[in-house]
């Protein structure tokens, strides 16, 4: 009797807000290992919001993609002996056979829960680093806004500008949120949600203009945010998550003055491009967790099954810190 | 009697499109020369888009602001003798009096118009050159498209990126000026008033995308072009005159995923930052027209008294090339 693993299967491409019947959980036979495979079991599995957009790229009737924090728990490969952590990016599934390529041994040192490495000690945490740092140069003493502030690209972002001696101003969507905020440090935060007028928000919470911009959210917040810059302010486009389950594209007002008046830079990235400074980002990010200059915070959800669960929760806004699921 | 001299000044702010009765022409009296002074007689002033947005700053019962081409017509300081020809910045003027300080000795090589020093090697060349090389970085083999293309800054970025190889594609308001564009060697040209889809026109002429676009007119079209760049596009905010007379901002469809996801670089800029390597421009662009590289047309408006005029015409598309006003 070959053993079962679960995975989840991308069956419909997402037509606005992703719906259960576009996904379907199912049990599948796990192969037997060939010479210089190994086996691995999912500890934690990681849920982002950039995973709607890039459904668009994929073919249905695969897995869903992700990356996860897995266990070698079979191996016929002497790199990778059973017991070794890993990190694989093998999408929604309780098992991965993997020939050791692309598999990468869990870079975290002792004593810092391995979850991190899918949240602040990761890829999110590796995107506030470079996102922030390369692409707006914060300098001591600028005013920082950071939208989408409570998610897990957004909090380490805030908390790596205040490291630099920024003055950072953060947005979140509950009360609940904006607290977790202001435990973190940040100067000031505020509730889009309940902001009658942002613009108004923003000249009172930065009355001498934006220096740096850190987008998580796009959409009419991010016009609003780009049109409060001061003079060589710099945008860093990280994510437009308020836009991913429209079926129709918002209407803004236009930014195209302000960018040439206020001689701005705005630039979009995706942290892959960072791929050869990696490590740099980690250890940095390890660092500052490790002196408590970094706090994390993670939502968990308990359950293989509640993937599907767990991702949508990222577009309401159920979730405070980085989202992972617990196998 | 003292000498007299005619002025244009900004009587009013500009509410939508500029009326005459917003300017009025006067007669103004020269005062007489302080030691340390010249007096300075217009030959050739300019008329800018920018003249627009920079208005809104501007005072009223001031004279309208410029650069112009002047000589020297009488002398109380030794380094600048009659005779003199210069750049000066004292706005709409026939006379300006002058301490010598931020008056410039006419840069160009004899044999070469002066007009050009207020044009292709003035300021506009200057900004298409660095808009272009410095904010872009253009390599042989990508295409560029560039709008407002037969404008006195599109034409001169347009035959700058065909100095580097690039494949260009230029587009403008009249088919007299995309005729113009083809003599320039552009290599696709097309007029945007009579393209009824945009988006679909951008997609045939560049159908794996646009590496660089230049901006020169904002706007529903500068947006149809950045949601048709390639990965890793760059465009150079530098103008946005479909918005200058607009009482409201346009509604435009939302950008900011589009900059995530092909992780485009947008930057605004206005070229007094370079001022610092104005000289290397300047050397570029005169080199080039002198090898012919850079074929140089103006729109020339004979007489003061027709400065607003010729202003208005930057506007409903009356000018091919770079306005000048000749005295």
């Amino acid at each position: 009797m070959p053993r079962k693993g679960k995975r989840w299967i991308f069956a419909k491409h997402f037509d606005g807000f992703p719906k259960i019947s576009d996904m379907r959980l199912e049990e599948f036979d796990i192969p037997t290992l060939k010479d210089g495979e190994v086996l691995l079991e999912a500890e934690y599995l990681s849920v982002d919001p950039y995973m709607r957009p890039y459904s668009a790229r994929l073919q249905t009737e695969t897995v869903m993609i992700g990356q996860q924090v897995a266990k070698v728990i079979e191996s016929r490969n002497e790199n990778f002996p059973v017991g070794t952590w890993t990190l694989v990016s093998s999408g929604w599934t309780t098992h991965t056979v993997s020939d050791g390529k692309g598999l990468i041994k869990m870079p975290l040192p002792e004593g810092v829960p391995r979850s991190y490495a899918i949240g602040s000690i990761g890829m999110p945490g590796v995107t506030a680093y470079f996102g922030l740092l390369d692409i707006c140069t914060p300098k001591a003493g600028e005013t920082v806004l950071v939208s989408g502030a409570a998610g897990a690209v957004g909090n380490v972002v805030g908390q790596i500008a205040k490291i630099k001696g920024c003055r950072v101003i953060g947005s979140a969507g509950t009360e609940e949120k904006c607290e977790y905020l202001k435990e973190l440090g940040f100067d000031e935060v505020f509730n889009y949600k309940t902001t009658k007028n942002l613009d108004a928000k923003l000249k009172e919470l930065a009355p001498e203009g934006i220096d740096v911009y850190f987008d998580n959210v796009g959409g009419e917040f991010a016009t609003t945010a780009v049109l409060n810059m001061k003079l060589f302010g710099r945008i860093s486009c990280c994510g437009a998550i308020s836009g991913y389950n429209l079926k129709e594209p918002e209407k803004l007002s236009a930014i195209y003055g302000k960018m040439v008046f206020s001689q701005l830079k705005m630039e979009g990235f995706i942290v892959t491009r960072y791929q050869p400074r990696w490590a740099e980002a980690i250890t940095a990010l390890a660092g500052w967790v490790k002196e408590g200059k970094i706090k994390v915070r993670e939502h968990k959800t308990d359950g293989f099954e509640n993937m599907f669960k767990a991702f949508t929760e990222l577009f309401t806004g159920a979730n405070t810190g980085k989202a992972v699921v617990k196998v």
